[in-house]
């Protein structure tokens, strides 16, 4: 009997003596007890704002992410423990594999991005400078910083590693301490990673906390520093986010709930397209994986009045071989629901959507099993065929979390994307079309009430990750029905756990609060050639700006003839001058860039390894034959990349004789921590 | 007796006969009717969704800002018809000119970033493509697009004019239809700005409404793609938040609401510094400024405690000099408030304040106005010392919304942001300093409790825009008691009438729906070299391939000589090869590009004109002696700039002779629409 334990204030506390029993889906035999246990609510979330929060704000960014990355690492060095577990589940291995395999990937991407995408340091910038001022002197930019609250996650029971993992990523990324509470009916799951987290040593003390069972008024202690992500019901959502002071604070309240997905097949496709097959495998795989038990299976399949008998009969000789039964025994494709409760509930809801329907395929009362007892947690997949789509209501209003789908027909595209709309809000619609046309149109009919448009067509097929699956790159959420809230999406996931705000200064104020050298601000002088000098010792600000160099007509000739570019601006005269943005002629800008980088390099071996880019350059004046010109090179921000050596990324402006810029870019270096 | 009428479905609708009677603040007469009339709400947001929002979503973001730009001119011109009715709500001509010619310099502002910072098209791309496969034929980029709902604003008392137009234009550039709702007592300005947008028939059809009186059941018929955006006190926040529609639809709600905004002295601060001065100047602009009637007023001051007596006694002598009385009168620099109603609140907040501090400065009871009763709408600014900041509750949470500030000592910085924070969420906090050290301490202490933090000093002092003034490039807004609300911000304040979502699919559709080619999509071939071809002839994906160029050591050895960059990996075999990012010698990143240019640039005069940029290049590979690199260009967006031409963006990819990537950029060209 597992005894999943809750883990408060630092401590593992056991289930109630009541606790609750929980059944096998699969044999029907008790498998755990869970939950009951007193907590001390208001101790969990002290603890977590006393020790976490500050522990996991001393770090930087880049800090936390490599703490994600080695312990997205150790779990996936005990993940056997955890694909044990997961038949009482009623899941497959390969279901397993989108929970765990998958919660442990989405780890890793956090951890990449926070690396590639987030500075090394405790402050995020959000957008560039803003120029609020004439001189200069006054200047703008928006920062976010973590919340001082906690966040608490509130999980459904289909994923309980992937549903924990994927909001404890962007929420520790950001430096935020949180509360776990998975749904009961799988939570010895949860628990078990949890304990494999706790293994590793690698979190600060109060980062994560666990309740196994009810939340009891832990909602009604958080204020305004506080996040709560909640995936679940519609009803619980609303109940929640209804709590006074969730409303009078402010609580930021991320919602995923309930979703009518759709999946549309193009006007394009037909029985002998590649899409055609491919739509029948993507619903296929909806119904079946997870018994059809995902927030973005797809619920309501819109094809072209013609297809309608093509796609019943296809999807129904491919579920034929679908076989159902006991998730570990050989050959089973389709495991249970996760209970007898969900699986009368899917049921209710199916017996709903059939008021409206036909059921053309999967009878929940005959159906065969392998090496198990059907009347258990299984069903079998069940489509439903809806002739009036316009008409019908329950179709596109009804949830039946389990293998139902039904199948309406449309006339034309713009039929097809308001049959699609009428789910008042989804996760995900997919598009299955070879003609692009047809995505747009769908798009710019669709996009506004759905978080997520997933196409697919022969050309992506191979490598299409799949209608039902949130990638941590992407958002996941939607807004209407699906509850408005988001997740994932990269950094804009972090950032619903920090808080934006808007900076207003001189520059040197901005530079100090940002950790990033502002134009304006004070520039250093070295000791000698920054390029001489280390990564560490190279300070923000630090500048050289260079000798003037002329650039003679000679030059610009020479370069023309050298490169090839013999560009009219740059080799006649009249023809330059007829040129809106032209004096005459004018030196290119390659050559600039070139003098520039002969003005300002260093020749000997030093720190400085490689110039590996260069962002946003802009041509601001034109340079004419004799002009001189110089550079101004400024360290403006530093980035650790591995353990030798970093980026350093430089201002350089170019100005003429007279004192304008000319020109101005990033240039961006990798410099060695050591000689 | 002015009757401000509200508009709605196209018709103005008179005040009903028993409307409200608004009195002066400066006279007591009756000086409007307003509100009362029968409006049907429902026709209304029909009349926004049916009529206005496809109008403005027929028009692109450069359409739509175009049409701010005309539309902040025209009102612009007629602005004096502004100023006459500005007395009327008590303010100077001052205080008017935030107002008024604050609200038209917002929407110039949204203008020039809906032109600048999004695509002249339909679709907004939110950030990056996302590489979700390893072959390239699946990908991810985020979009957004106008909700299809209503927008409705809610706006205060205190800004008729800049209230609704901060607003209107980030909706409206969106492509989201408006209802206005502005406060009863100044809404015969509202309307008056209301009737020369109308007059000057730059709007579409349904595209801006206005309601004059109570909104009726209008609130309880707003779904998921509606938005409220509401400015005005917590309790009305909070009873419109709580509605159960808004709850359950996920119905947008912006907030921006009480604040108990502060403004920090540094400790580095003493009476001979010019940040002293400083100090006392931003503090008696907030307090006389509107007669103290901004949400962004300071309404606590936190001073180092040496700095009590000297700031009071400075602050006391500036506010003797402040002349209060008929905002119309020669020398006034301070009005009325709004209302004798709102006088009477403003007596009683600094009551309750007065429980635990002791007033200073000001008497109620006894001060001199100019032209004026000063039994009328008139108030003396007033003072408040708090000599025990820690024990203090109502000075942390009262907002007395008029001429009414407190002064607090403190021990250390830490101190000072901890006091600060104890407003529990404000709108924007302020420190005077002019170390930059102070000014990290605090952002890193406090930016997660304030929606935007003010930096003033010597430095910044003569160009910075105040404390008070939210400016349409930040964000404006803040967490907890401010309402957790954001508006603004430059496009981020579009984006809250948006509706993000992630798309994915092949690098066609990805092109088709997102007007921008994308790696991998389908190369076209033009009829000539692209150069020779004008903007709108140049197709979105036409490429050319160039010819291959061999890249000798003699021309490194030249180019180095030539421009004067011998940096030791171009010039030293065995220096080279000990760096780790180099097999040897290799060719300098400039010369690649110069060569590329030579390769892909077509001499003779044609469309395109000129390149004038260049963004995030990489170089993704060294370029060794005798590698041939030849390039791929392919046309990448396209955006109108000017009467005569636009940007045309190009892919330019570098590769060797084994088929690798060598580089890649971004070049930017201006391109004419004729030849």
């Amino acid at each position: 009997m597992l005894e999943p334990h809750s883990y408060a204030a630092g401590q593992w506390v056991a289930p109630a003596r009541d606790a609750a029993i929980l059944n096998s889906p699969v044999t029907g035999a008790a498998i755990a007890r869970a939950g009951g246990a007193a907590l001390d609510f208001q101790g969990m979330i002290d603890w977590a704002t006393s020790r976490g929060g500050p522990a996991l704000r001393a770090m930087t960014f880049h800090e936390r992410a490599k703490m994600l990355k080695a312990l997205a690492m150790y779990i996936d060095g005990r993940k056997e423990e955890l694909y044990a577990l997961n038949p009482l589940t009623g899941a497959t291995r390969k279901d397993g594999w989108i929970d765990i395999d998958g919660g442990i990937g989405t780890m890793f991407v956090f951890a990449s991005k926070g690396r590639r995408e987030m500075p090394d340091s405790h402050v995020y910038l959000d957008g560039e400078i803003e120029q609020l001022s004439r001189g200069g002197t006054f200047l703008g930019q928006h920062i976010a910083l973590p919340l001082h609250g906690v966040a608490v996650h509130i999980n459904a029971f289909n994923f309980p590693v992937w549903g924990m993992l994927e909001k404890l990523a962007p929420a520790l990324l950001a430096g935020v301490p949180c509360i776990v509470k998975p749904a009961t009916q799988t939570s010895f799951l949860t628990e078990a990673c949890v304990r494999i987290m706790m293994d590793s040593g690698l979190l600060p003390e109060g980062a994560v906390q666990l309740i196994i069972g009810r939340t009891g008024d832990l909602l009604s202690r958080l204020g305004p520093q506080d996040v709560v992500s909640f995936t679940g019901s519609a009803r619980t959502a609303l109940a929640l986010r209804s709590m006074p002071n969730i409303i009078e604070n402010g609580t930021r309240f991320i919602a995923e709930q309930d979703s009518l997905n759709a999946s549309i097949m193009g006007l394009d496709v037909t029985p002998d397209c590649p899409e055609f097959d491919l739509f029948i495998r993507e619903a296929t795989t909806e119904l079946t994986t997870k018994a059809g038990q995902k927030c973005t299976a797809i619920r309501r399949m819109i094809v072209p009045d013609a297809m309608m008998d093509p796609v019943i009969g296809a999807l129904s000789a491919r579920l034929e071989k679908t076989t159902i039964g006991d998730p570990e025994a050989e050959g089973v494709r389709m495991g249970a629901l996760v209970s007898a409760t969900q699986k009368a509930d899917v049921l209710e809801m199916a017996a709903l959507i059939g008021t409206e329907t036909t059921r053309v395929y999967g009878d929940p009362d005959n159906f065969d099993t392998q090496g198990a007892d059907p009347t258990h947690g299984f069903l079998p997949p069940m489509l439903f065929r809806c002739d009036d789509p316009d008409a019908a209501k329950q179709v596109h209003s009804t949830e039946a979390f389990g293998p139902v789908s039904t199948i309406l027909p449309y006339r034309d595209t713009a039929h097809a994307a308001a049959l699609a709309n009428r789910g008042q809000g989804s996760l995900v619609a997919s598009v299955i079309t070879n003609d692009p046309q047809i995505a747009r149109d769908i798009t710019l009919a669709s996009a506004h009430w759905h978080g997520r448009l997933y196409f697919n067509n022969r050309t992506s097929a191979k490598e299409a990750t799949g209608h039902g699956s949130p990638l941590p790159h992407m958002t996941h959420g939607g807004p209407g029905r699906a509850g408005g809230g988001e997740e994932m999406g990269g950094i804009r996931g972090v950032l619903h756990y920090m808080q934006r705000t808007a900076i207003q200064g001189s520059p040197d104020i901005l530079t100090a609060i940002c950790g990033v050298w502002v134009s304006g601000a004070k520039e250093k002088t070295g000791p000698c050639h920054p390029f001489q000098r280390t990564f560490h010792e190279i300070e923000i600000g630090e500048t050289i700006t260079t000798d003037p160099r002329k650039v003679t007509l000679e030059d610009i000739e020479h370069f023309a003839h050298f490169t090839g570019d013999a560009f009219y601006a740059h080799m006649d005269e009249d023809a330059a001058k007829a040129n809106p943005f032209f004096p005459g002629r004018v030196a290119h800008g390659y050559l600039l860039l070139s003098f520039a980088a002969g003005l300002f390099v260093q020749p000997d071996p030093g720190p400085v390894l490689a110039n590996t880019g260069l962002n946003a350059l802009t041509f601001q004046q034109p340079v004419s034959p004799d002009d001189e010109i110089h550079v101004r090179l400024t360290a403006k921000r530093k980035t650790r990349r591995t353990d030798e050596y970093g980026e350093v990324r430089w201002n350089a402006t170019l100005y003429n004789q007279r004192g304008d810029q000319v020109a101005e870019y990033e240039l961006l270096t990798m410099v060695a921590y050591s000689r």
